[in-house]
């Protein structure tokens, strides 16, 4: 009878769930517009984030501002929804992630509805007693966009590849 | 070494699972038009549906009435997925849950496709050895809907904001 | 206390996240076409994969073959996501699961834009140490596809129903 080892896969798992709970919400605030929930679940010092289509972010505050000018602005009606979640562990403080993400946003001031597949890569790590998103990355890898006309008329202007830079 | 403990947290996340589960059979009994099994996850008595977009809800029957009506009506496709979900527990018995719902819906009466991207916030209860859906609270914040002309032709009528009623 | 019956809970937990893993592979490798990983998620002797509007598959690598020469044609860009996902175990190394799947095609040769929501049902077992799908079956609810001319103009040519045959 082992209970440290017990203890231990438990544990696994506890971590496993509370780091599926952090991504979803990081994707969560990226709806609803919730800086502040975004912000804290990017680690403070050192975060990467390379999302595909943008120029890299140096770091959490980095990124957060350049949230706040799109994903915040008037008009942008944004879906990120997470499937497909792998959660791989390289020590108990540290482990992979793998995620799909279905992408939908209307942008009324450019008229344009884009519907995103997305694949992500983040690495989490544990530090004070919870874990954080210390590394995203993304590709996209399937990308559609529509332009609607002021009459509602719909015309695809990109299918298939998405276009070299995302805003 | 506390036994009792490690059977409490092993527990909890059994729990999550099950509340876990209880959603998605209730977001695929809408989909597979399967009244009973939707009715099955939803506390018998005095539970709570809010809705955005539709009158508030007396109960458990009323809404079942309303989505037999709705959900079921022939010409009626509907996609209720479930994404980013975070189960937060009050009390062994008692948890709230977040989830964002990719709802897409065809409907061959009106001609008319429906996207939207909505968050709900459900509070759960276990009695009789399981869990319930106790109340669910639902907010569109995003919405696209078009009219598809009897040649197929597309036209957006909704972009962004989700009109004041559902149906 | 049953340390034994604590041990085969925890392991029912790490059996349940190891299939959802399992799947979440599967679905992944569909739109990265992985060929080597979707392979490797299906049972070696004797998997049964019966998917909605698609003629039987003889077994794993008749699948396989399939996949390679439809999903990883040049201009096809997918998204498959997983959703409401609920694991029934039968035995300790035998469990069900049901999933819903958004699945979006661009095909850029047929100029078409494809959304369904399909219903998985699926049988896992354990052999060798690890989960396998042994059998998976599908059946599509919801579908819409769209042609695009050469201008890009959009028009609904299926919307309901899934047509007989998926290709």
């Amino acid at each position: 009878m082992d209970f440290a080892g017990l203890e231990q896969r438990l544990a696994r798992l506890e971590d496993d769930r509370a780091i599926r709970d952090l991504k979803a919400r990081y994707l969560r605030a990226c709806d609803t517009k919730d800086v502040e929930t975004l912000r804290d679940t990017l680690l403070p010092e050192g975060a990467v984030i390379a999302y595909d289509g943008f120029p890299p972010f140096a770091g959490r505050e980095a990124f957060v501002e350049v949230y706040r000018a799109m994903g915040c602005a008037p008009g942008v009606f944004d879906i990120h929804h997470g499937a497909n979640g792998v959660i791989t562990f390289e020590t108990p403080e540290r482990a992979c992630g793998a995620w799909s993400l279905l992408f939908h946003s209307i942008n009324l001031a450019n008229r344009t509805l884009t519907l995103m597949g997305v694949e992500y890569e983040d690495l989490y790590v544990k530090q004070d007693g919870r874990w954080w998103i210390a590394e995203t990355r993304s590709r996209r890898h399937s990308c559609l966009i529509h332009s609607v006309d002021e009459r509602g008329s719909v015309t695809v202007s990109t299918m298939g590849e998405p276009p070299a830079t995302f805003g």
